[in-house]
């Protein structure tokens, strides 16, 4: 589809909460991978589009296939925390996002990982990107960049 | 439909999984409404039907409208968990379900609560419960008698 | 400690995620409980204190002993929610706060509910609020004035 | 500490909640490393121990430091779903751990995937494994024979 190279971050925000902590006193991991999913979904609100009128208008859906995360050092209750994301290669059937999870008061890096989707209707047959979407997710380096502030440097 | 003073409790166990804790050491309190769940759809099928069945062949769905949670002790990561639910009302177009957590090392009451729902179909429209259904739960108390083990004295 | 009938109502906003849905196509219904949990922190915030300072600095949480929801209509993927708290009975040892979650686009209320809590140390033993937050929610009325557009009228 | 190669598959199986669903009609992904935990956990019950006693009695914790989970096949609600689960790599301060999720009913994969943990203690600093416990890892196989029927073939 496009060079996913050029494609910037995204940037979106969320605080911790208290049923997201487990007994350990931090974060449970697999709640990186629901942050990931606000992430990409921002992402989309970013590049012009709502992932839910995707879904609903156009039988076009994003199953997870594959799922990395590396974990730097926890999440706590109520941590302000920096979902940032990008897309790191787009096909016509197919698209790979990258995170990186921060802490907002110090900056540190908690975690990053990957997610790989392919484009399925509901019935979960693999199909091509609906056109409208594709163009907005190659356009997405201009119309990021229009954002200003919503990325980073 | 029926008199539901008749309806006898079912039973079931789980184990908490780490995933349901939080940092105060305890299960995080939303989790005993999904446990409550576990609860109704295993008397779903000790009244001979699967909860599933009836969304898909009938259309026919039950949510929950009101929700009532007493929590008495908490319950812990790894503790094996005794749900009891019974059927306390059931109507043309809605059903009450009481339950009862134990812990099952040592007997104790964790948390006791009531949902009530109605019957609607996938467009949120209620309806009545389908005849079959209706009849498995009128003659709850027969079948889970014929269950022995599955009920409490 | 006070009278409660003048606490203000707190207000925050937060956006369903897809991990919130069930196959119903709405929010299952024990995420409300964790929106509750988020307007309680935030109304506490307005009231110039953090929930994590007081359990990590006084040893004070505040477990929740009771929880009331009331269904009237589903939230779905991707709204923004208004979770609006207030607190409705403060005693030396307990405190009730009552919510209303409503949907940001047609103001739609989804649901409301109460939760009722009791002040306890990490070993479980009730205990009273610490004065310092004693007072800052006795002092809710005047400090959630000040605040003005966090609000509601 | 031992040759993980000779460790053997542990198995456990649960039953998916409607809570574990999302909009899509299927399991949410991120449940996926929540049923890992699952199998982990049992798997360390097959080798003999209790993970919940190693934290509590020994101070030594299994945080998550990268997992990976490739998606074949969509689990769907109330299916049963059989974990497997075994120690591919045991070091001293390390330990990594495969995941199988199937579908009890066709035997169809549904994801697989990995979790690289180190011990650690509360405070979050690297340790070593509690003799106790690397020696009943090492004697996994054993231990995990004699089980019978709880391993594949």
């Amino acid at each position: 589809m496009n060079n996913a190279e050029d494609h910037k971050w995204g940037e979106t925000r969320l605080r911790v909460r208290y049923a997201e902590t487990d007994q350990a006193g931090v974060v449970y991991h697999s709640n990186y991978l629901i942050w990931f999913e606000v992430g990409r979904v921002e992402l989309c609100r970013d590049y012009g589009f709502n992932y839910r009128d995707m879904e609903r208008e156009e039988d076009a859906h994003l199953p997870v296939v594959e799922a990395r995360v590396k974990y730097h050092s926890p999440a706590r209750y109520d941590d302000e925390i920096v979902v940032r994301t990008r897309v790191v290669q787009a096909r016509t059937r197919a698209i790979k996002f990258a995170y990186e999870i921060f802490r907002a008061s110090d900056g540190a890096l908690l975690a990053e990982g990957e997610t790989y989707h392919v484009v399925m209707n509901k019935q979960g047959r693999t199909r091509s990107f609906p056109m409208k979407y594709a163009e907005m997710i190659k356009n997405g380096k201009a119309s990021a960049d229009k954002q200003g502030g919503k990325e980073s440097q």
